[in-house]
């Protein structure tokens, strides 16, 4: 039985062109900048996002890590959303590397956090308190099921943050997602903000990296960063190679994951007892109801499809490259015929 | 016209008793355990919180930093109300030198945190995650209006911490005031908890100080960390003098402030467009509807009755040592006065 | 038998007169800035040293671990001596809270680093090395017995800084005693430097506390830093008003403990096998030869002659207030008698 | 004019055989622990080194961070040399981001340190003191011109740093130079400490990636601090691939560049002026006498031969994959003419 891994956009293999352009790579020292491929990724990201600068990085992590240590300094505080990659799955970093104390405020199911919440949160001068320095947002959002952020929450967002200000940082881990969903350029989603990243290594396939970019500055403190917590690499031209191709290859792509995940979301809605959230990019929310998301996770696998429990009954599916339209509707049959049982 | 100052109870002047006693105080150099009077206060402490050992610090916040510094370590998370002392007014001091990540719980009105929100709080294993290390409850809960938390609530708290092998800390600032309002000794409030620390210098009127008590291996841990943040004092013992008098002679009187601050609150709701919390001990606050805060604040300085903002529309008055019931009535009769114009 | 304690001068006890100002003292809440004597001991501080401003503290290793944090940021470097107290005697608290790198250099026997060492140990600019913030002084300096920086040094080191862009604190833990030696003011002392703090608790014997003096704006950023690493005093002015007392009334009678000091460093050389430094404030360094540091202590304690070991045959001994001239006396007196055995 | 690049091993760009092996590599996602190819490098990196288990790392400055905060914890302090790459080439990041000490001790030119040295900075127990919890060897020692530390020395610096419960870390970014020089396995020179890493992207020729190699629960501390730094990429296996082609095919190579560095040194020490000291393996350290280095290296490189300068008249040359003995002939030719200039 051939396994349809819908665990994650991150799983996704590299594409024989990006191997090809890996084997070919002109490479160099990119602790000296001297790799032209790195090079040319780094300017190709900072274009593309409408940025002076960019820095390529080993993960999103690291790239959000950097960010925020670049933004702020210990004692500071930023303020970000409760479900936020940031705040819930990058390990503790932003508090244990960089000192910041985290201000969480509640997403909305759209991946928003209210402009008056964030407005609220932000500190006034006061010895007792830690000065509120950034703003982070997340699009798409991933615990949010892959929600969209559009140019005018974006734009409204940052400017409520400026008004006190706040520094605004985007973790754009699916930023693509988003741009080709709403049917705008990327660099429309990254104005309003003074940082971005993206990943290379989730629906765009590529096998590792991610890129952050901002103000030339800015991209200067990061590249300091980046060598104090260990992500100067040498020849990193070989993934930087397979980054270039996947930006020129699989953004446009990521609208069939988009409607592949709609169509499964469509297919499980037929299943009793599933509460299944419309997608509006590559991530599929389902609400397992009585069952517990383990056991769902569980018998789903053994009719070989996976995905991943993210609560006691809510279970993620996301589609990518690796899964076509055929796959979706075997992974429905299969789920179909799974929880009849 | 004669102040009367409802800032905080942390203004209390030390009594004359407790300035003879810092005048007689024996001493030594307690960086070297040789101060008899601080290792008296620190026995006293001890047995008043039910704990092995205490160790005095220059202030709460210094005590609850060590605390959480001894029960964690660089990249932990804590559990904690997004009202407490510790998230809001402590300069983010936990996250910037304690490394830990703060994962902030509603408060409810009463200053409890929901049980099943803390259950639901606690990290599993994974790679992605801040391991889940300690629970932190504050007792009475100042930015909860002086809420009371009840050994019951304390008990079945630090239990569900405990099922998902946490610590629990206990600020415990104005711990006696909730063993007052209670009709509890301090050690039933303290038993379910590992740690806890009070004030010294809030309504006990001692200068300054604070006493963080727990097991021996606990507080020997602390002491190290009281020298590396600069807590460690010589002669402490003329200011431990004056926190052993305030425990002799200024716990049985909160009950005066306790009823102080229920006729405060009694005469402040006959004026219209105030909405006055019942308070459970020495705090009361006070919503101003309409009128902005500042302007309350501003008004009742005017009239020599001064209070401090604690958001947009609230503000927040604090009975103690230094005001009389006839001093509560008098500032009654101002503020009506001044809200009438 | 009396014991005569040499082991620090940081056992002083507070004097009459200083337990009459603590008994008498003006106070407030120090935390609202409203403490009038612990403002009137900070600005005398900053008169005496020179300097805009002054924050008062609880140890002198907090006013070291704040001024460092005000000076640098986490990743930067600071140079320091490598028998600095800051190094050796803080429990790691700069690059444990303040994440800055130590760059120790040799510490000449007179307390000082010679400034072409300082100057080759300044870092360029390198996205491999921490950036070099700060020089850090010693006067006097502890771990060298005693030794005193003169004003020629203390600029020409400072000026060797300046020329690199970095910061100059001093740790003047006993820079009173190096004022009294020099036979000059303390603020020529303090000129050359950006920050400086002193101890009240140690040969100036007040019960608690030191002052760190700079800039106005300097300061202002460390009145955080104290908050946050828990150092904010309530009604303090009760112990600074004892160091008001001892900046009065026991600055001039250091030149007392210098004496005792060679007369003590006199006798004692008079013992065979021991090498005794020639003290050059209150400090004696005595070399113990072929007996370990460890006995020599214990037979000396066992005399009634109190010392402590800083070396496997290296031992300590400081003279203070406690101490006359005769104590002196009767020390060397039971120590010839002990050594003789 | 052919650029002969002597700057550093770090330069090697990856083989045909490298890349080829890029290209086909098995995949899988590394944080979910499915990378096949990540997982048979990372076996035989722990063969190679004798120990349990392995984590490959984007660099060798993340392995040594990692390490290090895998050993301690903030407040410790590491014994290291003076002369280590930990030290004077990681940007601070120990301390930054470990918050431990760095107890820096000269190293010999072998770069030793001195066994007495390092028991003689061992702290005991005592509240002022930061424990003592790792010693740091590095071999072959990159700023003691390659030297190599022999399994002699290593096991009797482990012995000694074990009779005080230190761990011990090798830094081996040039381990297999020491191997090959003295001749033995690997995991001779590993046997004595509890933790290892190698950069495969030195001489090794690489594009990317260092090994961290130790007990069990080590590694798997590691890669939940690998994470939180942002070390943790997806399909990995694309660069690991690379790294085991190296380990079979690059590692006997070396003495070839062993080789080179003779003849260099030899080459240059004809050169009036220079003092040339033998290399132990493959980095030449030049003392330029009277030549600033920067001039030096600005003249090499007007002849085509990169180099580095490491000090005010010490310049570095590395011979590595790319540079073969006839390069070395004509570097040598090329630098004899511009310094007869």
């Amino acid at each position: 039985m051939r396994i349809i891994d819908l665990r994650s956009d991150t799983i996704t293999h590299p594409t024989p062109e990006m191997r090809d352009a890996m084997f070919r790579a002109e490479v160099g020292d990119d602790v000296f900048s001297e790799d032209p491929t790195v090079n040319r990724l780094e300017a190709m990201a900072a274009e593309m996002t409408g940025k002076e600068a960019a820095v390529f990085t080993p993960s999103g992590t690291m790239s959000n890590l950097i960010a925020v240590m670049s933004h702020t300094r210990h004692g500071d505080e930023i303020i970000l959303g409760e479900k936020s990659h940031i705040f819930l799955n990058e390990a503790g970093g932003a508090a244990a590397l960089g000192g910041v104390s985290l201000r969480t405020l509640p997403n909305n199911p759209d991946g928003t956090i209210d402009i008056d919440r964030i407005e609220g949160a932000v500190r006034g001068k006061n010895l007792h308190w830690p000065p509120s320095r950034l703003l982070c947002l997340e699009n798409t959002h991933n615990f949010c099921g892959g929600a969209v952020l559009d140019v005018e929450y974006t734009t409204e967002a940052a400017e409520a943050a400026r008004r006190h200000n706040l520094f605004v940082h985007l973790d754009g881990a699916r930023l693509f997602n988003a741009a080709v969903a709403l049917g705008v350029p990327a660099s429309d989603l990254c104005q309003p903000v003074d940082s971005v990243c993206f990943c290379l290594s989730k629906g765009l396939s590529a096998p590792v990296g991610s890129v952050l970019c901002g103000s030339g500055e800015f991209i200067a403190r990061t590249r300091k960063l980046r060598k104090m917590v260990g992500g100067g690499m040498r020849q990193a031209g070989v993934i930087a190679a397979a980054g270039i191709v996947c930006l020129e290859t699989c953004v446009e792509r990521l609208a069939d994951d988009h409607r592949n995940a709609k169509a499964l979301a469509e297919g499980l809605r037929q299943i009793p007892g599933l509460e299944v959230e419309k997608p509006q990019t590559n991530i599929v929310m389902i609400g397992t109801g009585e069952i517990p998301a383990a056991d769902f996770v569980n018998k789903a696998g053994e009719a070989g499809v996976k995905m991943i429990s993210v609560g006691t009954n809510r279970v993620r599916a996301v589609t990518h490259r690796m899964v076509t339209a055929e796959d979706i509707d075997e992974a429905v049959r299969r789920l179909k015929k799974a929880m009849a049982v």
